[in-house]
């Protein structure tokens, strides 16, 4: 049968166009579901260029819908959508699945660790990738960087922060190791979808909160009632992530494979960009259109107990061994060797000038 | 006969895998020029996986292959071949080209200007995408960011730098506007292809030189005979160029113009990681393999003579008028704008370590 068909598929393609043997070809339907809700400016807009990218390199074999958090109403339930094959995708970020497996907390961003480039170069260069990997495999998920923010600023808080404590008994939308250093130091952490961020804040569900810098935050409205706006220490370089079924990749053909891959990776470093751009717009304006925020930075004494309870934390996750450990061992390792060489070139380039 | 071979098309799209039916079609074939020597790394490393990207992506549709400088020798001549058409494709850097087109200068970094961070986010989101389209467009070229090797060393030198006359007739090779500063110093810049480097050096036809940073530097062998190893100031986010040839580009059909695009972008994005890697490697064993290195800074003097050279440089080019001050004055923006958001992120964080 293929010796009859060869020269008859040949004879095809020599007379019709490209377009027209794709669009010949079955076309392939995926689903994402993303912690966002709908047309979520930056990280709505990383998925959907995803999906742009996916068309368009596929000629139309490959598409993806997007639902919202409007439409499947779990905004955190994105790991268990993509786990069970019920979406073949998801976009969120690994940290809000640490009730779930404790090791997924490390591939978002730590606190007082790397900076969006020293992660990077972790993470594709120096053993990150393959831990994200057996992290993720034994759930037959895919976790791919899904966007880095950058350097996130401390959160908004309706009163001001003076000493240590004054974070005892404080409510806080906090999510990821950050939130279980501030418990350490008595705060009470929680995480809520961002969604719902506005509405905790004003019923006072929440004392304080901190999502994610001037990109995204001022048009959420937190200064309204939290004028309080501190500087980053817990988020210096947040990724967030894409998520695939591993069954449902495994079945894709090779070159869609390829194509999904580098579609994420396409769409995950616009995001780094857009924040960038948009928070560097939005700071630049910030004082004019909203005089009532009054940015501040932890008091000396305050990121001292930081310190502290970040490496005690630190020091008993990585008494537990096992992948825990490695993954605390080669982000620390890390982090010194990358920091030396941040110190002799971006940050003295900074303070030279 | 559209009629006739729409059916027969599906039906052997039903029994055939994808593979078959993309063997059946022409395979593009393009060819890249690139200006570093075979298998040069980083780099070189970019333009394989562009390749390797556009292939699987293609489902082997359509192969590029890549001749170094080594095959068509003319390392700085890669300009000239995409232009002319002669190849399709180009793995170079903006900056060289600034005796041809003034304003291919601006693309590449700037001295005392933006860090990578906010570079791309001027290019993508803050006007450079079209005004470097503007500068290439005239030339039939497509230009893409081709990799970015983040903050770069100030170069080796054979004698150390005490006071700006030390500067005065130095013959050093160094590409872009910081030639134009040092020779505004009474330096006398001159740019030399990688591949001759060090045998420029050797025989005194240069005095110094400044090449990328520890990523690369150290293998080049530059230290055994300029052992004064200064910190950067000059290139502080050198993105290195993909350039396509238009006609070739539009003669592309509209899946492949898309994948051809991308693959650019991820192979570019891994450059800036794998730079940075390779950076925080090399520097943390430096000083314990090449103890005769001196890492050195440029005494407050020279630095404030370099920033008072470059302001008048710049404001020279300003007033060309044109696309030359149009460029000028959205980097200066983007820099004041941008630089306040580093201020308070990055910069600010790893100051309060």
């Amino acid at each position: 049968m293929k010796k009859y068909i060869a020269p008859i598929a040949i004879a095809l393609a020599a007379i019709t166009p490209f377009t027209s043997v794709q669009a010949a070809e079955k076309v392939i339907k995926w689903r994402l579901a993303e912690t966002w809700p709908t047309n979520f400016p930056i990280f709505g807009d990383a998925a959907k260029q995803m999906v742009k990218n996916v068309d368009e390199m596929s000629g139309g074999r490959f598409k993806i819908t997007i639902d919202s958090r409007n439409k499947h109403k779990a905004a955190l339930g994105i790991f268990d959508f993509v786990k069970s094959g019920q979406y073949q995708m998801g976009h969120s970020a690994s940290y809000y699945w640490k009730g779930k497996d404790i090791n997924t907390l490390f591939f978002t961003t730590m606190p007082l660790g790397m900076i969006t480039a020293e992660q990077n170069a972790w993470y594709y260069y120096g053993g990150g990738e393959e831990l994200a990997r057996k992290v993720y495999d034994k759930h037959g998920i895919l976790s791919f960087p899904g966007g880095n923010t950058g350097n996130q600023m401390g959160g908004w808080f309706k009163k001001e922060i003076n000493s240590v404590d004054d974070l005892k008994g404080l409510k806080m939308r906090i999510p990821g190791f950050a939130g279980e250093v501030l418990a350490k130091l008595g705060a009470k952490p929680t995480n809520i979808p961002p969604g719902e961020l506005y509405t905790a804040l004003e019923r006072n569900t929440i004392d304080a909160l901190e999502w994610v810098g001037p990109s995204l935050d001022l048009r959420m409205g937190f200064h309204k009632i939290a004028p309080f706006y501190y500087t980053g220490w817990h988020e210096p370089a947040t990724e967030l992530q894409f998520m695939v079924n591993k069954k449902a990749f495994e079945k894709l053909p090779a070159d869609l494979q390829a194509i999904l891959k580098i579609a994420i990776k396409e769409a995950a470093f616009q995001v780094t960009s857009q924040s960038y751009h948009e928070s560097a717009v939005n700071w630049a304006t910030m004082k004019s259109e909203y005089p009532n925020i009054q940015v501040k930075s932890f008091p000396d004494s305050v990121m001292a107990e930081l310190k502290k309870a970040n490496n005690e934390l630190l020091a008993e996750f990585e008494a537990r061994g096992g992948i825990t450990a490695e993954i605390i061992q080669s982000q620390r390792e890390y982090l010194q060797k990358s920091r030396v060489w941040t110190d002799i070139s971006d940050k003295a380039y900074l303070n030279n000038l």
